[in-house]
């Protein structure tokens, strides 16, 4: 065996052929959704400024990303700039003059900085999904990449709720197209902030927000410390931790929370009920699940996840209503609400659970071995006629021993083979095997299309 | 109008919605083929490790890779390690303590990366194709950019010149499929090596061929001042010119070439013309150009390069046979020849032609009118039904002035609107208009599906 001397950066992957069509078979179908709910592609560089991303992550985030030193840093007219910024860089500042670009780290804020920049060219309410890679610079571990895709949806300049029903059903129809069953939990943003104003301090929504995030990992009792830590009251606790506890179907925690919070969440639970109505017939996967709270801080309405029944693992999915993000850019009151599919972990499923179809991963329907030359070209006039009626089909490259073809169609997996030998030449034939069954049969030359037509 | 404080990386794009879906037509065509032929998918990182590709292109290539500035350079702990590295390569070496990574330049080096890792699980010949974005440093100009795709397919692990034959078909029906008249270049450099030895020395096979490269830029009398300022006699140099202009027919050129080099070229010129017989019933665009000479140094057999016939442009694809790629990575031995297609260029011959079929830009088929609360949710159940059967449809997301929701539909070049009001609602009808024509019709919702069904 060789000895290799290469390797692969840490966290990042490469993908051969089945775990490709497997990955495109999950993109497909949610990208052919998405077209089918009127939404259009859009596609951003994978480099955006620096200044760009900067700031909009937390500093965490900006710790991830992944910066592009500039070129000719070296050369003599910049070597005084280049000194001077990486001493910079080093107090913890960033600086043109070594980095000013960076790999994107989510396809949010290239889609704000894409409409900030097209606003005057754009139809709105403007409906986009974007389905690229990101970049970030995590510690690797296990179903954590430093490059891995995301496939999201938006729409923005609208407040229609119409928006977050069609989210829903998108969502729906996509699990169920990959036979996935899920539950779309669903919870609001407003009712965090009835629950913050009720605690009696409206700036404590984030401080909330973040504690509630967290309850899955970490369990009540170290939410409550958290909150504690944070400055919240004895009272407020018990509230968050009465409210936590609602319980019961979507309409008895609808009802619950009226008769805790009031007036103070009779907009937002009609909307709630609303969307309840609006989506019921189809699906029944939508749940009120008043613990979610979403990480991230733009949101401002509904928020969205998705967690897959069957199988113990994050959410394959989440998304949420933002008032605003494009003032960032310089375009201020552009509302929109948006989704999020998580390539990776929807595959991770798909795995576990067997749930990809046998036949996405077969590449050619038939080889023909290479028995000679003349018999070569014979096959090769066949294999060009399949490939007009659009049946893909190989020549084995070489005239070589039946068995090495042989293990060649078995190790890709090619269900067919087609030898013409010289007897085969002599009748016009051709000799078809099919290799799940092992059954043989000879046809005429001139029937090879037909036979494989019918397949 | 909003002052927009934002913009792109020089040299990159954003793709809206019309380029994008052009630009997979083009991509989904290319690949469509390539599964044809038996090629199976292979997606490789955007990062490489940097000695994976320093090197690889010559000087001027690695001065055009985007390196990636390692993540936490300015912990305490690193600083000593970052500055150390920071000197060294201000130096003009690299340092892995300041980045050990890099954006891919082409496909072909991540390939042998591939295929050298995963040596012992190939089936061989190992047939791939990759269709991804690479990323250069160059000055953009027209045409040129910083991150642009490529799509390549190569064989590796067979020295058969069947793949040679494929390649060329293959090349055939992409260009017939999108429509493009093309001549498909083929030399060998076994033909330049021939020419080198008749020279007098093989060892400037390299200066000759790069010299050649140029002719079409440059002219031949620029080819010559560059031959004779790298040592070549002005023996050598008329056999050169004379080689050069050796016109006519495929078969004439072979045979004069013949006359030329006598037995030198036996095998070549052999090789050549069972590539023409072997191709003839599938393509008349090949043709052999004894002035095609290809930059890449890894180049060793035959080389292809594709011309539109009828736009000025530069080459819209190339490729070629090596003899090895992958010794470099600690696998010798695997020989291979591979095409590439340049996607950007093929869309602005195709934009400049006019060839992309106007129905590839739609996209929804029908928009619903938001005329009322009660309304919308009928034409929502009508819309939820026309997706279940795969016609993408949309409502438009609040109830607005006739002629707004009318623009919209215009604006997103969405063919038919469809309208139920109060009177529709009565009747249980829909009033359907199609925008070319400004026909209008009247249906009951019942026969709304079966309507667009038809479509």
């Amino acid at each position: 065996m060789p000895k290799v001397t290469v390797s692969l950066p840490q966290g990042t992957r490469d993908f051969s052929a089945d775990v490709v069509r497997k990955r495109h078979y999950i993109i497909n179908t949610i990208k052919n959704v998405f077209e089918l709910y009127g939404f259009a592609p859009l596609e951003t560089p994978a480099m955006e400024n620096l200044e760009t991303l900067m700031g909009k992550y937390g500093n965490e985030g900006d710790k991830l990303l992944f910066k592009i030193l500039n070129n000719g840093i070296n050369d003599e007219k910049n070597i005084e700039k280049s000194t001077a910024a990486f001493n910079n860089i080093l107090q913890g500042n960033n600086d043109k003059n070594l980095t000013e670009r960076a790999l994107k780290y989510d396809l949010t804020i290239p889609f704000a900085r894409y409409v900030a920049m097209n606003y005057g060219q754009l139809t709105l309410p403007y409906k986009r999904y974007q389905i690229q890679p990101v970049w970030r610079a995590d510690r690797p571990q296990k179903g954590r990449y430093r490059e891995f895709y995301q496939c999201d949806a938006d729409i923005v300049g609208s407040t229609s709720s119409w928006n977050e029903v069609e989210l829903i059903c998108m969502y729906a129809k996509v699990f169920e197209l990959l036979n996935i069953k899920v539950t779309i939990k669903i919870n609001s943003r407003k009712i965090l902030a009835a629950l913050a104003y009720k605690c009696g301090d409206i700036t404590q929504l984030t401080t909330i927000t973040t504690a509630i995030d967290k309850l899955d990992k970490i369990g009540i009792e170290k939410v409550k410390d958290e909150l504690l830590q944070n400055g919240l009251s004895n009272d407020a606790i018990t509230t968050i931790e009465k409210y936590l506890t609602i319980a019961g179907t979507n309409e008895e925690k609808i009802a619950t929370l009226q008769q805790h919070f009031g007036e103070a969440v009779t907009e937002v639970t009609t909307e709630l009920k609303n969307l309840l109505t609006a989506t019921s017939a189809y699906t029944k996967a939508l749940e009120l699940d008043l613990t979610l709270a979403r990480g991230l801080n733009y949101y401002t309405g509904c928020i969205f996840e998705i967690k897959a029944t069957d199988v113990p693992i994050g959410s394959i999915g989440g998304g949420g209503r933002y008032d605003d993000l494009t003032t960032l850019f310089g375009v201020p009151n552009l509302p929109g609400v948006g989704i999020s599919f998580g390539l990776d972990r929807i595959y991770d499923v798909m795995e576990t659970l067997q749930l990809f179809p046998t036949e996405i991963v077969v590449g050619s329907t038939v080889l023909f071995f290479n028995t000679g030359n003349a018999e070569a070209s014979k096959a090769f006039e066949l294999i060009m006629q399949l490939r007009q009626h659009n049946i893909s089909a190989e020549l084995y490259h070489e005239t070589a021993k039946f068995d090495k073809q042989f293990k060649y169609a078995e190790k890709k997996q090619i269900p067919y083979i087609a030898i013409i030998g010289t007897n085969e030449m002599l009748n016009n034939t051709c000799l078809i095997k099919e290799l799940a069954t092992s059954t043989q049969t000879e046809i005429l030359q001139l029937e090879v299309l037909n036979y494989f037509t019918k397949k």
